[in-house]
């Protein structure tokens, strides 16, 4: 029953405040004799990674994931994976002078109530902070369904009203790289920019949605009835810290539509059936088709704003604040490597639980 | 690992297939000694039948709930409770000119795949008649829910591109029960009424939106990190068949706005700590923070379609075809006491999981 | 955290009270396309039934089987199996007298602490009448396990102080079947049917102990650490009522040894690598080595005995009783049934998991 | 479904080789704001730790536990609690001249076949150096189960024919610190002691017993079906390295006896209903009924004999080999924290449970 767990089969276990000495995690599951590039575990870190450009957060930490066990030199054996990220570049003093206000739409009040103590250093267990274990988790997944041809690609497609006009066929994922926002447009992407700066100026910050394509996956992933593919992709990106909101396929739109429009025709490909259209988003009756998986996740505003705010504190007293510390005007490019990673643990785990089914 | 089972603490397991003998489930974690109103479980269960009027399916079924364990007269003994609803109005042979087909946008591919058999009589197991059991389990954790106060409004707000433009506080349950798509405005009910006849004289079907508020929720619910109340409410929703999307108190729109436009401020209210504005939905950092929680559920139009398409069979043949059987032009007036079953779950399920916390 | 499902991919839900409507449960997790033969589960529960002969009780329950979902005909779908035993010959007056009394070592006490409520129609939820669910499942576990050369031997080794002398290598099956008592030697058997009928006649009863041979189990199955085979194997066997101990392989006799007299060592056979002894009971480091795996389950002499007691009621007073209704003087050989079913259950989940090791 | 964890509220998750970085793990479920005594929990683990007497293991890790998170200083923060024994002492080239070599009755052979690839040094995951970390999680499940009086008396009953003749009842907790064999009689420790000397200078091992008490369990605990208490105490044991068998109560011996000899009658104490006798071993129909709760553990003589033996490699070669490494002659006294550690974990799982039965 736990919380801090995701995954049934391939299973990730998180830890860590963002002030305490390291966060981290075990990955359980991960199929033995596999030879792991920790190079490019690192490289996804790195891409999560703040104090990389002036429109994200200052905060320094090299992030440097340390395996403590579940491999012989790079090769998996089946055990489970130790590892933790040392917090080196905190600056818990910054925190000091909120220690006992409630920031507004932050988890100070509810973790309070649920806890009756709170880490107030860094948002403690609620900092975003946590995310860079599970993007570690995520980036072992990629590589296991790499060997697979299974494929990812994540992006931003909105910030604010900025809106990327691409369809997720047209993606280009040398130019989401090339993107300090992660966005594959390098128009669209410096209007973004531009945004960013205006609002972080202002002290303010902004929303964004991050979209996500999964490639080549097989037909018959995902458990009827409640752990459907989409459900546990749902569960996956409402669980990262600002998300409001997930679809697929068709999504939202497709609530004002007709059923002959948006009904996906089977047709052959290459001597496969798959369909014509993709509105299903490659899951159908909560089972992939192989076609495509595609879908949206919806993030907030960050609440950490540089401006003076009302708000009370622990004893019920009225108190007027402002934060401090080092905050991202806006999370939603450094969300990408984290939407990814836990996709990547999502579809991972179904693929190995339909293993299984038959035999 | 269940896929049939939702819940940890108050936990559903489902069972049944749509042309079999019954479906039904196994409730657990009913707390004992409880009083139990198994009227309005069959009232909750009449709600979701078809067969009431032309807007919706002909299939006639009683769906009369037979409880077989677990009470004492109508008392919870805390063991489990299992239940049925017998399939009576099953007419199979609809069913039997698309035995091999695979009907675009439903289950039947990607479960053949999976499974290598399938129940091709009303979809077997993937049939949306399964969630009549989520609607008995539902029921009873409202009614444990309602002694504590707690109380769920669900509703239509879209159906097509007819938009109820009501915030969730200004509902009025009545208007909701009045309505017979669920819609607690009377003009956008008769216009949406207008548009199911008119969809359906076509033989097409529509999409909409499910909205619902759930109220006086105790501030502390939910598990940081992966069980955060919002991820597993929107695990629950794309449960639902035919759900392509969920959000959260702001939302998709929140994506749009400034931290400073969505801050949601601390005040004092009777003494109690509450949020002026609620773009968080009642939930901060994955908890409850004793505000309202509401969310949207979209529900793309129904698959059946009346009209002829074309596809392929098991053996790989192209197929000219009509479905045939009884199938509802919008399923979503009802989906709302679908929606609210599995909110209700969800919610009772976080309710005992939160007495374990502290001790 | 259901506490009414055992298994995780192979998963049994079991409810049911003594007196209720039905028992019965959900099998999650049986593989697609197999047929099924409904007479040999029906066959299993007879072995369990009471009301077979002057040594057993006299409840006279039919225990006829009946499935609700998760077949087409005898083919499994894949989909969850469920299944209903009615409970037709309770006799629910016999218990009228007992209705607030704390019977001793009966679960009377410990349920009425637990829930504030209890059923003490034959002991409600706590009534070894729910075991026969058991043996449905079980019986399926079975018929997939055969399916692959795997078999179960299950047979009583001793009650009171009669003993078996054979090892677990020299058992035939069809003595099991030929005695009353379910122990394969003929006189011993007689010598254990007197043993009961004298202890019967005096209004007492006796335990006894059940053993159990798997055999033709593949290498690898079991899952450390603490899905060892032996610790599941040890859980579900006391899960059954009136358990109180279990061994396996060497067992308890081998503290008393040295680790030169112990260590298996290993020889090839056909080719293969076995061990020479098996101390081990097949299982080495919580995995299967392919060799038989053995082990034996401690039952205590019935609680429900016919003479005049002692006790305490609901009220804290003091009350002299005898126990009516009808109970075995010796539940040993009624238990080799579930105690199969359980070890079947195991055996299969760990089959299943085993599958989704390696990709 | 994790293999690797323990519990289901208070739940433990392992990680760790025994020549690795480090082993340890991480602990979710304990509940906040309670002031831990870290030295307690080394003093734990030092009674554990190889390398205090001739009769143990030479390897001498300081076995320093460092925890990662979860704490405010000594205050637990309700998040999860994680934590690093460093490997220090490893010489791994004692594991070389056996690399491909399968020991007889280790986990080589079965580990090999189930992942196709093992870590050799030291055992690799299967090395009992892994229940370090779980003395860890147990001595921190004691610490809180201390606060509501609940104590745990666990002691060494027997090695090889040496056999402690005290009942349960009669133990004294000093007795037991003052044995170097964990033993709470001093002429027999005696024995047992020189017993484990000479099988030691044989290159010999021995098996034994170890018993343990749990009193003021408060009645409640444990859930019916298959979460009986002692389902999940035989399962939490049999987890154990070289445990061979697990028995409660009157155990296997009450097999022997008649119903009327083991009937715990009830009685009154201060006021409150206890039983007279304890056959029950404190849990009826699997819940605690406020009694003290005793069992018995089984361990089979160490594999690891400095005798020449044969065996097999993994290219199916016959083999002639002699173990090397630092190895125990006995275990058993060892055991003992590792019996308690488990016993506390279950004990507090089940308490935090049973909290969110009734409402």
């Amino acid at each position: 029953m736990s919380s801090n767990a995701f995954g049934n089969i391939f299973c990730f276990t998180s830890y860590g405040e963002s002030h305490g000495k390291s966060i981290g995690g075990i990955i359980e599951g991960c199929p033995p004799g596999f030879k792991f590039d920790f190079k490019a575990i690192q490289y996804d870190l790195n891409n999560r990674r703040p104090g990389q450009s002036m429109i994200t957060s200052s905060r320094d930490e090299k992030d440097v994931v340390e395996f403590l066990s579940g491999f012989n030199k790079n090769i998996s054996l089946g055990t489970p994976i130790a590892f933790q990220i040392k917090n080196e570049d905190k600056i818990s003093n910054d925190y000091s002078n909120i220690k006992n206000i409630f920031r507004p739409s932050h988890a100070d009040y509810s973790y309070n109530i649920k806890y009756g103590i709170r880490d107030y250093r860094g948002g403690g267990r609620s900092s975003a902070r946590e995310t860079a274990s599970r993007v570690v988790a995520g980036s072992i997944a990629k590589q296991v369904l790499n060997k697979f041809g299974i494929k990812f690609i994540t992006y931003v497609s909105s910030i604010g009203l900025i809106k990327l006009k691409k369809s997720y066929k047209e993606i280009d994922i040398n130019e989401i790289n090339d993107s300090l926002v992660k966005c594959p447009d390098n128009i669209i992407s410096k209007k973004m920019i531009k945004l960013i700066e205006l609002v972080k100026n202002k002290g303010d910050t902004v929303g964004g949605i991050v979209s996500a394509v999964i490639k080549n996956t097989p037909a018959g992933l995902g458990e009827p009835i409640f752990d459907k593919l989409q459900a546990n992709l749902a569960k996956a990106m409402l669980s990262i810290n600002g998300a409001k909101g997930f679809d697929y396929g068709g999504g939202f739109e497709m609530t004002k539509l007709k059923g002959s429009n948006v009904n996906d025709e089977f047709i052959k490909k290459n001597n496969e059936l798959t369909t014509k259209t993709n509105f299903s988003g490659g899951i159908q009756g909560g089972i992939s088709n192989g076609n495509d998986i595609y879908f949206r996740v919806a993030f907030k505003p960050v609440s950490s704003i540089f401006k003076i705010q009302n708000s009370y504190d622990n004893e019920g007293k009225k108190v007027k604040f402002k934060i401090e510390g080092r905050h991202d005007p806006c999370i939603v490019p450094r969300a990408v490597p984290i939407v990814e990673a836990m996709g990547a643990i999502t579809i991972l785990d179904h693929f190995l639980r339909n293993k299984c089914i038959k035999i």
